[in-house]
């Protein structure tokens, strides 16, 4: 495996098969893996805030017996005082064996693993790669579904800048006979250069529709987004579009009774809170799942893997 | 015990005095506890900044053998992209065994723990309810004074909007032969429905006073508080208030010899330094007790505090 | 040793290179040291952020097996609440076994030691003093140059407000034979009064010079920093001077192939990048060695340096 993860695909579609056998092997017996990172020091360098993601990596991080420092915003980093991304990366990768990276900016966890002496984890850049929360996409499709291929996923929200999709999707192009439905108001459609470089060379068979309600029923899984306020240029097309694809118990008749739901988190309105409730919604399975991919990635990257074996 | 606490009279008088007794035993041999909540992770949810709370909570989950992982003010959490309440702590219980979480709008810990998958403490929420405060505030009365029943507490300062104020006379309602006297200018009054709903039900005997000399003499324990600038409508009430409370040494001499000084801080001059120094001054003390309390209620609500007795 | 360790010259020669000999035997053997600090305590009161130095405190206490908490910045305290740090720094002390202090004003974490329960570092008290800064420096000439004592040091940059510079010339004005050369504009001379104070009585040999091309030959140690541009009125008179004093690949021609080149980092563009691959560059790897003599100094103030002895 790379020492550094940037993009979901930097890993091959054996090495995600290991890693999600590894999270379910966690999930059923924790106190197994309680003290395997005993000693070791993940560092948390979020040059942007993000909660979820996080605290998601340091309950991986705590949950192998290991422990954590780190910033959660900028500010309170040396970026401030004019320091460079690579320097600032290289000093922190002394004080810590592993780091997981988030920055606005697209680009800048691979300019930040040019000098760093351990592993480095994009937590997310900008609009760019998010490889931890596909791999959590991935184990909950498999932990949902019992496999990774043969399914038709439909992708709905926003579709231009979700970077959550783009990633997921790119991962999902490597297994046999993925269909993918893009459902999407025009604005919001999936970029051309997704379909060019990774849908068509993989032969997926895909299709873009604006009504979710009219291909609901052929989805074995749907991946909904949120619509993000700030990607919009007035708020009137923002409230217009931002309801078109609300998904609410209403829509789910015509669904199947084995589909699985799935969003990254957090949602704002686009799936109402009576959906929560229906063993379809597997969002919040999703969110947990989050920290057991996490301890595999971080167990695999430190070669610790095959430790809890011998134990 | 119920396993969320949000208000201190959600334990009973039993279950108050089993913590006290767990605290001060914890406080006799700390040893013995710890690795208690070893593998256990604290949660810190903290939608607005209170140092002295969340590194109390903190300290007690570290001083168990236990981590932490967690927010300190609301900007770094998924509320500042429209996530509810109720969504984000559902979502950060997956990642932690126990939280404790703060926040500015009353009520808002009840919503929280709707879909807590974990017990959860109620660290503050507005003007509301404050309950590991209250029983900071009830172990080191028992601990000054030896007892919690018969005894004249006088409440001095802010009485209208000092929630810790309103908790502790709840919790203290429920003990035998208490006087309560409240001190406090016109403006800063005790609410009229805490009297109606808790002390006149419990035939509390109660006065309330202007004058703090008047009753100094009176008075076991002395509940200090500090007045809160932003309560005032204009900084003339403010500094003309502020002043008429504040405790020196000079106000002392008429006081009992064995009286305890109690202060939930942090202070800003409502008490001089120089009455840091005599004995009856409890309130660095109490400081110091927050954090065993806490250790006692963590390990009650994880069900580890009968774990001790076996090792 | 003392308990409060304000400035670098509260340590004597001895103990200094009793800590360097510590953070040397930590380096060769970490794994004897892991758990030295077991149920440890250590708070980080940053009353203003600086990742480095937090970072690098939190990874000495990890990596003995301790804990951590604290705050970052001021605005999560309860300072803006009014608190004076006396009463922060005591209270605070009562949930933790040591402390390392960072503050905007000079002397606050000397305030802030009268009635603190535990032994207290200075991490910076604005532009006053840094002592593990300085002991880090410390650490690294004696690591490069193998001796503290009969060596030219350079220092280069803003010498009038640079902090680490004082620190470094008090502590190394204590060593025999020691040469020093003060390479900056007229600007930003040194203090006069370091001169009279410290350097004078020591007899130290000095010089000033603007031109670092001239002495660059001369020197063992070159001690470059980071020209801040808020020192200055004007943006000209930055960018004029912070040009000045620029390392790079072509200046260090005429220097010795044995040169340390220090630097207290972030650097910002005083020395170039082409730079950092010179084997004379040591300023990555000083950064890495503040970990371990942060460690060397924890273990020293909890009186657990002669524990490791004994396992």
């Amino acid at each position: 495996m790379k020492k550094t993860i940037i993009d979901p695909i930097d890993l091959t579609v054996e090495e995600i098969d290991g890693l999600i056998a590894l999270a379910d092997d966690i999930m059923k017996d924790r106190t197994r893996y309680q003290d395997v990172c005993k000693h070791k020091i993940l560092g948390t360098l979020f040059f942007e805030p993000s909660t979820r993601t996080r605290l998601s990596f340091e309950s991986a991080m705590l949950s192998l017996g290991g422990s954590v420092l780190g910033f959660s915003e900028a500010s309170s980093s040396s970026a401030s005082k004019g320091e460079s991304v690579m320097d600032t990366v290289h000093i922190v990768s002394n004080y810590c064996d592993i780091i997981a990276m988030r920055h606005p900016k697209e680009g800048a966890p691979l300019v930040g693993s040019k000098h760093c002496n351990v592993p480095l984890i994009n937590a997310g850049d900008g609009g760019h790669n998010h490889p931890t929360q596909t791999l959590t996409d991935l184990l909950t499709i498999h932990r949902e579904k019992g496999r990774l291929d043969n399914m038709t996923i439909g992708f709905c929200g926003d579709l231009k800048f979700g970077r959550t999709v783009h990633s997921l999707l790119k991962a999902m192009a490597r297994y046999d006979n993925i269909r993918m439905i893009f459902i999407s108001p025009d604005e919001l459609k999936l970029p051309e250069y997704l379909k060019e470089d990774y849908l068509d060379p993989a032969h997926v068979d895909y299709e873009e529709v604006t009504s979710l309600d009219d291909v609901m029923g052929e989805l074995d899984v749907l991946y909904m987004t949120r619509v993000q306020k700030e990607r919009f240029f007035n708020e009137q097309d923002y409230l217009r579009l931002r309801d078109t694809y609300i998904l609410d118990l209403k829509k789910l008749d015509n669904a199947k009774k084995d589909l699985s739901i799935l969003h990254p988190l957090p949602r704002v309105n686009e799936i109402t809170v009576d959906v929560d409730d229906d063993p379809r919604a597997a969002y919040f399975r999703q969110a947990a799942n989050g920290r057991f991919i996490r301890m595999a990635l971080i167990l695999s990257l430190l070669g610790l893997d095959h430790e809890v074996e011998r134990l």
